[in-house]
């Protein structure tokens, strides 16, 4: 083992010889020490780390998983898999994201970055211990040390380097479904967006668009003219965002195929030829995403969707998922004709059976297949979840080199940490379960956390069938997410904002509204965090140390001046709140609605009508409202509103930018510094405008922790 | 349609001309009618039922069922079905329980009374209607008036019948796993309790017990002298009950198989043979339990069990399960063999693969074979619901005819309103998901609803494996379910009360010896809902009207003294609890302690120790305690306690009787008349014994309302 300083706060433990992840940008300087701060370590084929909880400890972080925000007393696999069904008893969804938190008698946080399984558990086979167990002995351990939670998570940002960032019309509300199959068909979804008014900036293409699923390529049939459609459809508002997959199809003549063949970029088998496995094309190769030369060459792919128009892609089935392999296929149906005609017993039956339900995702197919990595052969299980990320990764640099400086919507259904400097991620095939709204809630800081700042959950849910009161709790809770993405599968129950009746397209309406209006907001605290190495969603714990906000796991804070307490319950219209202080609450039918109450420090108990939103904001911060438009680009905020929630004072840093490049990067964008102090019976305002162009007049509706309202005008210079 | 009166709260709809089902014991006389109340009425093969709901409407029964306490939202099919994943999305489980009622604008509870498919639509569709389709056009159609839930249940509990009361032992807390395999092991098992120093009344056999699964035998190998070893376990005060499945193994020189075979017992398929389907022994045939020769044939067969001394049994697999039919099998392996080295495409795929994963309990297996009804010759599918009911019907006559008089414990996976008079159910195959805890509670009172009051869940979840938090958060909610049994599934975690660490064996000790000093009231409140027609579990809103009341999901009342707020999420040491009045709380961690509070009116936020149950004593209610002892016949309370919390006055009857025959349907039990009332600051007891020869004393623990606390002893004749 030998330890590196990466600064004061960081140290990296080195085991072995690590495969390179990129996940950290910050090399060490070797320092002497043989001990491992915290842990008690079993060094083997595998590395054990051992940490003795104590009773007040919460555990925070590991990204997209399953359970509480407190990750106490749950057991968790890092190897990014494709389950749709995420039952409470999943240890593994898409993004494999080894970074925890123990925040309690001890506080420091934990990088394991090691891209193969690691497993976490966090008291669940002994209560009081945490035990991570690495599967191999080559990789780094980081122990963060720091005074909270969010310091720590700060200081991790800083590591592993600044978060993607999308377009700004990615903010807007986006409509999804497996599958819109034809242009027809997606003009008829658009048509009636127009009709009900409700704002939209995106329709997505799920694999139908392509041509029997070969990457890359859409279908003459039904898209006839698709850089015409492609268009037109902008000129109607609207952004067509198309499916990747990680799979190439087997088919001569089929110009990726052929190349990857040719130029050998494509996974091996341990022969050497290239891997077979089936996805939706069928029978498929893998890009080897690990190999440089495949990256580049099939990020330049894009160039093809991107000469007709498009603008921003999704990545998917890049954990990566395989349907089946042919050594499985065969090795089942085999087991199948040996059972002809014989009277199995129960077990040898269920034997059968399983070979057929375990075909999918197989253990052993991961096994079955080789990258290349700086020339030497290595084995796909070994740095599994490095391909989704892999993949995303060569889309990004791709498009860089295609569209340089302009920043296109990109994200990626499997993830490691590292990703998040190249795209978002979506938290995969949900179901239309009001569980899974919960799981959502909880998810969002998680995922943060690990730097994911661009993410949003298939609002409403993917599998299953949504009643029209799940769509309009989900999607008030998706006000708030980043990609908010209204989604769901072939064969479920259609869920568009017009799906339902008519009450609730008018309630949906409503809130897709409130989410344009709140873009000013939602975008000036996205970039922050961006910016300052940040999280846009927070547990209550990260601003407030008292007992009970430590143990909340269905609040949240969003940027830096509200919380939010989403209904997550069927039937529900009413809900137990807790508020570490006097906050004001806005409820929110309509955003032009100015209706405040001031709800008291300590536990609540508050009424919400299916139509409203409860909007909490807290003391000594403000918030930004503009307005609502078709969609993102068709707003220009000249005016804006500030709510407001004083007891003292408060500045506010309202950010803006282009929308469209990376020239923030560069220092490129513009603040509004907003700042309100109470002086006797008045609030004193004080605008720095710092390069905004846009804003021209904000309207300030002051409550007083006592209760008064008072509104003034302020022109922008 | 003909439409009979029952009574002045109850009508009967018939359509066409129904199968008997047994489910409802009253007849009424035809009247003159020609309109439904309530409901348009849409008919033709199958008859549909809309209700337009308003808005404060809640809906309560079902069952056994998902979702909710208040069923609104969701979508269910009455169609008993072996499915152990129960997924928010899954719309039947094991039973069949057609009863629900609608409580707002208008009260009334409807029973639909038809043995196959019953689809109810509770504004799922549309948010305003309940919407009931029943899959044929020959069925009742019951339509019960009342002024409130309470009352239409007990009027509908009086049409039903009274339901089946277990041995007193079988309140005692049980301990089973599939599988424990050999006479050692339950032996080791048995060992440990007494070791432990844990209370335990039984252990279960499950399928391994037999010779190869055969109904009605025990393998020789690993029970060599099954009727010594009964005898051995009796005497250290545990007993054994086995497990019966529906299915007959086909085996030649089986006697039930050549009986059921020479006798024409086993349902046939379209040609008239015994219909084959696969289960646990392989190929079996399913006894044609609607046939009132086959149902006492293999009742009289529980004798041989009997006479090994056994004294309880549960039913399973009775829906019936069935894995595959050869029919299926064959049809898929054909399908495998066709699909050799071909490129399927991959919907050709799922395809193969759903084949093989549709082989269970698939619908085409239902619609092939028959039963003999009164001579006619009836399609399965069109009574399906009525076999496990009519299987565990065949037990409990064939017990009643084996040792007349005489309790057995005796409970079933599958279940239809009726067979409630026979025997308890469990709510089948759960998962160690914190999910399950709350599906628990939320089940509880809607199964009691339709009969079912002798009903627990498999305590810490069956599938899964549960950390020992959630055993004992679920053991602290399982103390007050009348089967207390902890059961969990081969291959899982071990969840023993002593499976876990020191301390989690001791909070267990504890809780379970809680159990068995609530007897006394467990037991009273039990056969008072017996004997009176009322349920053990009830939501709040049949005893509070208020708002909140009606909206509340996860606390219930258990009997008429006690409100339980089950501690359901994980590393949760606290909660929000609604009193709708005042309640005097007491925080049992040791059932010896008296430590009391009392919680106003309101909402409360309230804090809970991983080691404490918190139990709400309603105000002018009192419980009664006894002790704990090894197990339920080794207890002799000649000496209980009083726990009262009075405002005013309070009259509690504390019931008694044998515990083993059913004598108490003749009147043959005892009561104590305990009668309290305060008197300036004193209380005034009243004791009027019944015919109890056992209690001696009586302390009493009496909290008046403002906080005084009062103790006295009582003797009594």
């Amino acid at each position: 083992m030998k330890v590196y300083e990466i600064n004061e706060k960081v140290l990296k433990y080195r085991f072995g010889n690590p495969i390179k992840t990129d996940a950290v940008l910050m090399e060490g300087l070797e320092i002497k020490k043989s001990k491992i701060d915290y842990f008690e370590v079993i060094e083997g084929n595998t590395v054990i780390f051992k940490y003795k909880m104590s009773l007040e400890d919460i555990i925070l972080g590991l990204g997209e998983n399953l359970r509480g925000i407190n990750k106490r007393g749950g057991i968790y696999e890092s190897f990014c898999t494709d389950n749709p069904r995420h039952t409470p008893d999943v240890k593994s969804l898409y993004g494999a994201h080894n970074f925890i938190i123990i925040d309690g008698r001890e506080k420091f946080g934990i990088f394991v970055d090691y891209p193969s399984k690691v497993v976490f558990d966090i008291g669940f086979t002994n209560r009081d211990y945490l035990q991570i167990e690495v599967s191999d002995n080559n990789f780094d351990f980081y122990i963060i040390k720091g005074d909270s939670s969010k310091e720590i998570v700060k200081t991790f940002l800083k590591l592993i380097g600044q978060s993607y960032v999308p377009p700004k019309w990615a903010f807007g509300f986006q409509q999804s479904r497996w599958s819109y199959k034809t242009a027809d068909e997606i003009e008829e979804i658009a048509k009636k967006f127009i009709e009900n008014d409700i704002p939209c900036d995106a329709i997505y293409l799920d694999i139908d668009y392509m041509e029997d699923f070969k990457d890359f390529t859409v279908s003459k049939e039904r898209f006839p003219n698709f850089k015409k459609f492609v268009e037109d459809m902008r000129t109607k508002g609207f952004r067509l965002i198309p499916i990747i997959d990680a799979g190439v199809k087997i088919e001569e003549g089929y110009d990726i195929y052929e190349e990857g063949i040719e130029k050998g970029l494509f996974c091996t088998d341990e022969k050497g030829n290239p891997f077979v496995g089936a996805v939706w094309p069928g029978r498929v190769h893998f890009p080897d995403f690990l190999n440089p030369v495949a990256r580049k060459w099939f990020g330049l792919k894009y160039k093809k969707l991107v000469d007709f128009g498009i603008e921003g892609f999704w990545n998917d089935m890049n954990e990566p998922a395989i349907f089946y392999s042919d050594r499985g296929l065969d090795k089942a149906i085999k087991k199948a004709e040996e059972s002809e005609s014989k009277n199995l017993d129960i077990y040898t039956f269920f034997d059968l059976r399983d070979e057929f339900i375990n075909l999918s995702n197989n253990i052993d197919d991961y096994k079955s297949f080789y990258h290349k990595i700086d020339g030497k052969i290595v084995n796909h299980y070994k740095v599994h979840n490095l391909y989704g990320y892999n993949m995303t990764r060569a889309a990004a640099e791709g498009l860089e080199e295609i569209s340089p400086n302009k920043r296109f919507l990109l994200f990626s259904r499997a993830s490691y940490i590292g990703m998040h400097r190249y795209a978002g991620i979506w938290t995969g095939d949900n179901y239309s379960w009001w569980e899974h709204l919960l799981l959502n809630i909880k998810m969002m800081p998680s995922i943060n956390m690990c730097g994911f700042l661009y993410s949003g959950a298939d609002t409403g849910g993917f599998g299953g069938n949504a009643n029209a009161e799940l769509i309009i709790r989900w999607s008030q809770f998706s006000v708030f997410t980043p990609l908010f993405r209204n989604h769901s599968a072939l064969g479920t129950r259609n869920q568009e904002p017009f799906a339902f009746d008519e009450n609730t397209t008018k309630i949906l309406r409503n809130i897709i509204r409130l989410r344009y209006a709140l873009i000013p907001y939602i975008y000036s605290e996205f970039m922050k965090a961006v910016k300052d190495g940040g999280v846009y969603f927070s547990p209550l714990v990260f601003e407030y140390d008292d007992d009970i906000s430590r143990r909340v796991e269905d609040q949240l804070l969003v940027g830096e001046s509200i919380m939010v307490a989403p209904i997550y319950q069927e039937n529900s219209k009413w809900r137990y709140v807790w508020l570490p202080e006097d906050m004001l609450l806005w409820k929110v039918r309509d955003y032009t609605d100015r209706n405040f109450e001031i709800i008291n420090k300590g536990h609540n108990y508050i009424n919400v009508e299916l139509d409203e939103i409860p909007i909490f904001i807290r003391k000594d911060k403000m918030i930004i409202i503009g307005k609502h438009g078709k969609n993102v680009e068709s707003i220009k905020n000249t005016k804006l509103d500030v709510l407001a929630f004083i007891e003292n004072k408060c500045l506010y840093v309202y950010y803006d930018d282009d929308g469209k490049t990376c020239d923030y990067k560069d220092g490129k964008y513009d603040e509004i510094h907003i700042y309100i102090e109470k002086v006797k019976d008045d609030f004193k305002i004080e605008i720095d405008n710092r390069g905004n162009k846009d804003v021209k007049l904000i309207n300030f509706y002051i409550v007083s922790t006592n209760g008064k309202i008072i509104k003034k005008k302020v022109e922008i210079n």
